[in-house]
């Protein structure tokens, strides 16, 4: 099929603002159409989404196809000064994050930039990093758009949230 | 030991720039003393370097204790308007990278933003990422400094120069 044998020698799209976060983690803004090939080639196992939106009919079909699963914790983003993101709903993020069994998994909001780093940045406490480096990280991926009440978030999280959620066998 | 103890609670500083790449490779600016506890923690079995200079001797302490190989390919980085990367020795680099048996790898400069910067690039075009995704990953790391020269030298790079030195069994 020359149609086929064409598709291989176009370009690869990652999603907008995509990174590799640590060894089987992915990070993103809104996965669209044209970044699905790119997908495919990373063998996800799980899509991690912050949004509070019923998910799009096109990436659920590419999921079936691909058989990912769609683990779905909606959160609203900081907003000052009335909206915060919840605690709780973030710790059950941050423990489907930490399962190895989701791994390979994409994490990803509207932007890839708040909520999305708000759960980077606690999964980088997590893991010991200073919080010098967390916000050099969280702002890399939001300027110019980083919001103070995200660092002070991800400073703020009772990690000992965590600790009941946890199996660490699965670690 | 209670100093021993202590030290594992203290926080891991990443070196400046740090970054994963794709999985198995790592990218950031010069590692400095108060980074190798982190990068103890990523199990590195290569440090490829770009600088042209000796290698520090406390660096190379570090890399002896931990088993940790040197590849250096010293080259100067992009300076208008009479100063070029040398395509010959970034192939060599980049045949390096490919090599899963030097996996997990750190590339460095000075920065970790241009010469770094042109050589993930380079992988990047090796795996087919769109020009437009390559530059935004580029720009992402360089910012404010960056430089058109080094978009420039990523995207004319003759990647014929690759082929007779990749074994595809260590891809």
């Amino acid at each position: 099929a020359p149609d086929a044998d064409n598709e291989l020698f176009q370009p690869l799209c990652p999603p907008e603002n995509f990174a590799l976060v640590t060894p089987g983690v992915y990070r993103s803004g809104f996965p669209r159409k044209k970044n699905f090939r790119f997908l495919k080639h990373i063998k996800l196992r799980s899509i991690l989404t912050l949004i509070l939106e019923d998910y799009p009919e096109p990436n659920l079909r590419f999921m079936e196809e691909n058989n990912i699963q769609l683990l779905q914790f909606g959160v609203p983003g900081n907003k000052e000064p009335f909206v915060d993101i919840p605690e709780p709903k973030m710790a059950l993020a941050l423990a489907a994050l930490l399962d190895r069994r989701n791994h390979p998994v994409l994490i990803h909001c509207n932007k890839g930039k708040h909520r999305t780093g708000c759960l980077v940045g606690l999964l980088r406490r997590y893991l010991r990093w200073s919080h010098t480096s967390i916000c050099r990280e969280y702002r890399l991926y939001s300027a110019p758009k980083e919001r103070a009440m995200d660092q002070q978030f991800i400073e703020l999280f009772d990690m000992g949230r965590i600790r009941p959620l946890v199996d660490p066998r699965w670690l």
